[in-house]
Formats: C-alpha cells, sequence, structure tokens
C-alpha cells in the first residue's frame, strides 16, 4: 500500500509553514508534497524541510493525493480549482487559506468535480515578512482556524481537515462563509487597510525624513500589515468588496468620535481610553473561544488516506483520557460528572 | 565623600525599567532612589531591584539627588516640577520622559530654581502591559531617545542625561521640542488614537461576539496601543492638541483615498499595496538614524555627580579604540582615513 499524500500548492509563508508543522509530527504516514508557479518557492520550502518533494506542475501536485491545500492568493486558487479537476482523485479532500471565505466556496462548488470534498479553511495567523523562508512549523499554535466545508462535503473530509488544523497547533471555528467575510472585514481586512494608510500618511508628508527617526516599537507595530503581500490585499479586497466599504465608513465614524473627544479634551477624553482600556484588557486576558460542538469524529481507519491524521487525534485522545484518569474518581463524582443521581 | 544619587519620580512601567536597567549596570558607583504616589508600585520596583530605596515624599526624592528622572504623566510632571523646586540641589540636573515636550520644557523654565538644569527626554519605547511588574532592564536597548535641552542647562548637564541614556543602551536624538510634538502626532499619537479607534469599531458593533472569535495576531497588534495607561494617553491629546487634530484629519483623507482605490479595484489599488510595501520594506530594512553630531563629552571627574556614568563612557571609548586597533593600520592606510595625502 502507498503512503498517503498531502500536496501543497503555494509554498510561501503559509504553505511553507504547513508543510514544515506536518513533517515536523513523529510517525508520520504521509508524504508532503508541493508545487509554486515560483518553483524556487517551492525548491527553498523543499531545501527547509517543509517538503518531501517538489513538483513542476498542478497535474503532480494534483494526482494521487489524499489532500490538497491551496495555500495562493483567493484569485490565483479560482484558476487552481478549474485545472486541477481533471487530475483529482475522486474522493480527494481539497482545501484552501484564503481570507476570503464566499467567492471561494462559489468558485469549488462551480469547477470541482462533484464526488470531490472541498473544505475552506482559514487560518488567523501570519507575520510581517512573507515567503517560504520566513516560515515556521510553530505558525498556526494555538491559532483560531475558520472552517468553512462545502455543502456537499462529507464528515470524513471534514475530519481530515479537522485533522490537519489539529496536527498544526490549531483549533478550528466552524462559520458561515459569508459571516466569515463580514466579520474578517472588521477583524482583519480593514485593520489591515488602517495600517496601510497610517504608514502612507506619515510616509508621504514633508516631515519623514525627520518624522521617521522618532519611529518606535508602536509604528512598527500599527504599520506591520502593511508589509504584507500587495497580491493577497488587493484580492482581500476585491473578493469582499462591499463589507470592506462598509467597516472603512465604520472607522471613518470612529475617528470623527474621537478627533470630538480630543477638540473637548478632559473627562470625556479620559473616558474613552478608560472604558477601551478595560474591554481591550479583558479581551486580551478572557479571549472569546467557541468550542466545537463535539470533537472530530476519529475518521475510519478503513480509508488510508483518512488515516493520515489518525495518530495526531489518537494522541489527543489518550491525552485527555490519561488527565482524566490521574485523579481517581469515586462514585459519587463520577455520578455529578455524568449529571445521574443516587436515589434520595 | 557620599554616592551620587539618582531619583526616579514615577515607579511605573517606565521609571521602573529604567531603575533596572541602571541597577544592572556592574560597578556602578550611584544610588537609585524611587517615589510614586501610589507607594504599592514602588514598593514592586523595589522588590523587583529596579531601586535601592524607596522614599515616601518628593522632599526626600529630591533631596540630596544629582539626578532626578520624572517619569509620570505629563501633567504630573508639571506639578511635580513646581513642588521639588525648593528641595533640589542647586546644581541637580532634572530630566522627563513624557511624550510631548513643548509644555514641559516651558513649565521647567517656570517652575525650576535657575541654577537647576532641566534636559527633556522621551524614549521611544514601551509595551503593552503597565506598572512596574511589566518592567524589564533591556526596554530601551536600541530604542531612540529624544532629547530637548532647555536653553540654560549646561554643557555638563546634557552630558549626565547623555550618559543615562548611553547606560540604558539607548541612543540620543538632539531634537526641538516644538518639532518633537509634530513628529511624535504623526508617528505615535494618532497611531495611538487609531489603534483605540479599531478597537472601539469591532467592540461597539453588534458582531462583536462573534467577530472576536476570529481576532488574530494582527488584530491584537493592531489594537496594542489600546490598552496603554488612559492617563498618560490623555495627557498626550491635551498637551498636543493642535498636532494631533491635524495629523487626524490627514488620517481621514488617507482613509478615503484608500476607500477610493477599493472602490476601483484592480491595478490603482495593486499599485496602492505594491509601493506601500516596498516603502514600508525599506523604511524596517534600513531605518534612519542620525548620528549625534560629535560624541557625548566625557563629564569632568571632578564632578562627583557627572561621574556617575563616567564607566559608562569609558567603557564605549575603550571598546571603540579596542575595535580600531585590533586590526594595525599602515601608514598609507592612516592617511586615507585621516584625509591626509603623501606626496605625489
Amino acid at each position: 500500500m502507498t503512503q498517503p499524500r498531502i500536496s501543497i500548492i503555494g509554498t510561501g509563508l503559509i504553505g511553507a509553514s504547513i508543510g514544515l508543522g506536518l513533517a515536523a509530527r513523529r510517525d508520520r504516514n504521509y508524504e508532503i508534497l508541493g508545487a509554486d508557479r515560483d518553483r524556487s518557492n517551492a525548491r527553498t520550502a523543499r531545501k527547509l524541510g517543509a517538503l518531501d518533494r517538489e513538483v513542476g506542475s498542478l497535474e503532480e501536485a494534483a494526482g494521487g493525493a489524499g489532500l490538497v491545500v491551496l495555500a495562493v492568493p483567493v484569485t490565483a486558487a479560482r484558476q487552481i480549482l478549474q485545472d486541477i479537476g481533471p487530475y483529482l482523485d475522486p474522493n480527494a479532500v481539497v482545501t484552501d487559506v484564503c481570507s476570503t471565505k464566499a467567492d471561494i466556496m462559489r468558485w469549488a462548488q462551480e469547477s470541482l468535480p462533484p464526488t470531490v470534498s472541498f473544505v475552506g479553511g482559514h487560518p488567523m495567523a501570519g507575520k510581517e515578512q512573507s515567503g517560504p523562508s520566513a516560515a515556521s512549523a510553530d505558525l498556526f499554535k494555538d491559532a483560531t482556524w475558520a472552517v468553512t466545508p462545502s455543502p456537499r462535503a462529507d464528515e470524513r473530509a471534514v475530519g481530515v481537515v479537522l485533522g490537519l488544523i489539529d496536527a498544526l497547533g490549531a483549533s478550528p471555528l466552524y462559520i458561515d462563509p459569508a459571516e466569515h467575510d463580514q466579520y474578517a472585514a472588521a477583524i482583519s481586512h480593514v485593520p489591515l487597510l488602517a495600517s496601510v494608510a497610517l504608514f502612507r500618511m506619515v510616509r508621504d508628508s514633508h516631515g519623514w525624513e525627520d518624522a521617521s527617526l522618532l519611529a518606535g516599537p508602536g509604528f512598527r507595530d500599527l504599520t506591520r500589515l502593511a508589509s504584507g503581500d500587495p497580491v493577497m490585499s488587493r484580492d482581500i479586497m476585491i473578493t469582499n468588496r462591499d463589507a470592506v466599504l462598509h467597516w472603512i465608513g465604520r472607522l471613518q465614524e470612529e475617528l470623527s468620535t474621537i478627533r470630538k473627544a480630543v477638540e473637548l479634551g478632559g473627562e470625556p477624553l479620559l473616558d474613552l481610553f478608560r472604558s477601551t482600556q478595560l474591554d481591550r484588557d479583558s479581551f486580551i486576558m478572557n479571549p472569546r473561544t467557541r468550542r466545537r460542538p463535539e470533537g472530530p469524529e476519529a475518521p475510519s481507519a478503513q480509508d488510508a488516506m483518512a488515516r493520515m491524521f489518525v495518530g495526531s487525534l489518537y494522541d489527543r485522545l489518550k491525552d485527555l483520557s490519561n488527565r482524566s484518569t490521574s485523579v481517581p474518581m469515586d462514585d459519587a463524582e463520577l455520578r455529578r460528572k455524568l449529571g445521574t443521581r443516587e436515589k434520595q
């Protein structure tokens, strides 16, 4: 029996980080293939250990793969979805890591053969540098990973993608694609534009030469997203245009409110800073999490492809059971946990 | 002869970090005193090793100190400048770390006795957490530290403050107070307001509960400044109101331009992201620095107070001379370096 195969198409920061994370798993039972339009990217990824093998065509990447991960800007993903269709195995699972989800879900539905399962994904992670040489096996550790299964993706396919997310140390969050795009506009896409606006505001001013001498960690952090990949940023905005325009408007309103508070000074301004500090500190100290309704189903071990991530799920279940057995439970405690009662 | 004394008034993040950095210097020949309106802050700073001694009054802090460092929000500094005047030694040097410089320079001029030298300062450093328990001896390492000597500060006083900056691993930048405030509004104060606006925009929306589930490192980095000390933020805005209002207007214009680019999509949007990425990457990779016109004068060793930082300056000079003698120079090379020529 041949080893199951995972193919990563697009080996930039995200694709190569997925490869590194997957390659680092002990006792892994799958091969990691990678392809990139820019072959030097894929070669770098292979040299860094993110790939077992680099291939030069979509045909080679798609053929025989149990799981295909699209890690490219969203408009490039559209074309790739059309191109790989003929080469995919009938039961292949395809996922992506694009920052917008509604369009790609539609494109996958239109382009992929009906037996192929598409499960959309979006890891909420990144860093300032791009390209495979900035990749890290830990990039997704403790990150939220949005998951948007297509209506025709079966449970097994969702299980494979949950296995991938679990193997990379991230937590899945099921979400509707349209809802994802609205929230991502607010929490990610408009902050990116604000980062660009802040940088351009100072960079294009006459004082730049002198002002930049005063730049500290605050300015660097706030303008970090302005160093993101331009094609990815453009693609985000054109595939989430309406939501982004709505939230730019909201940001402008918010700035007008703050401007008035600065004009007034005194207590209203202090109140604004106080309540914001309180709210943000409570957000940082108690990050909201949504527990998945049930744990990922261990994929059927009958299915070679599904067994790719069985190890990781198995370790996790073992870990949970170790934890629960480390303190012996008496009958009463067990009944309380299970919600059953002794007779009164 | 008694040990020279450095007094830190205000032992929050910045004050305690200065204390830790000064306390960590080997063979230091000064005592570090600290005072805070909130005595538990100063006690924490002492427990962490940032202070040798904690005192409960401005009289105790100011009396006998060679160098007084005001590390409090700028409006509190105004009152303290008035209060410490009577207790200061005639040759004391007073400096501050406030984020705006024009007002405090005027207040120091009005309040301090004429023999006392005031040298304004502003380290371009900080972090998300506040208070002495977040302090670190490395906080100022490689940071720019704006320096605004008052007209009546003598060379010796400037040397003492340069010695302090050097001892903490930062680089001084001489700048006019009004110019500092203009540039700081663009590079620091309006980014702070943008951080607040971005956080409030999402936090006050109906979707917050769900949107916050998607928050990743981008949102956290961009809203970091919204967790800053509210009194400090308020003080910044009221002492730099006009410049801040000017730059909020510029940010709003910039957002309108970007909004139009998002509406258009395509090439103009891609060009915007491309040129911004290029400009920012070149700013990050080649940070602008302004060399100080000449090295800080080694303060006269006759003056006990000035001798506080002689060690640090001496080490630096020794380091420089070690480096230049490590590769022996021949006569021709030496002449070339010195700009002199051999006869043809």
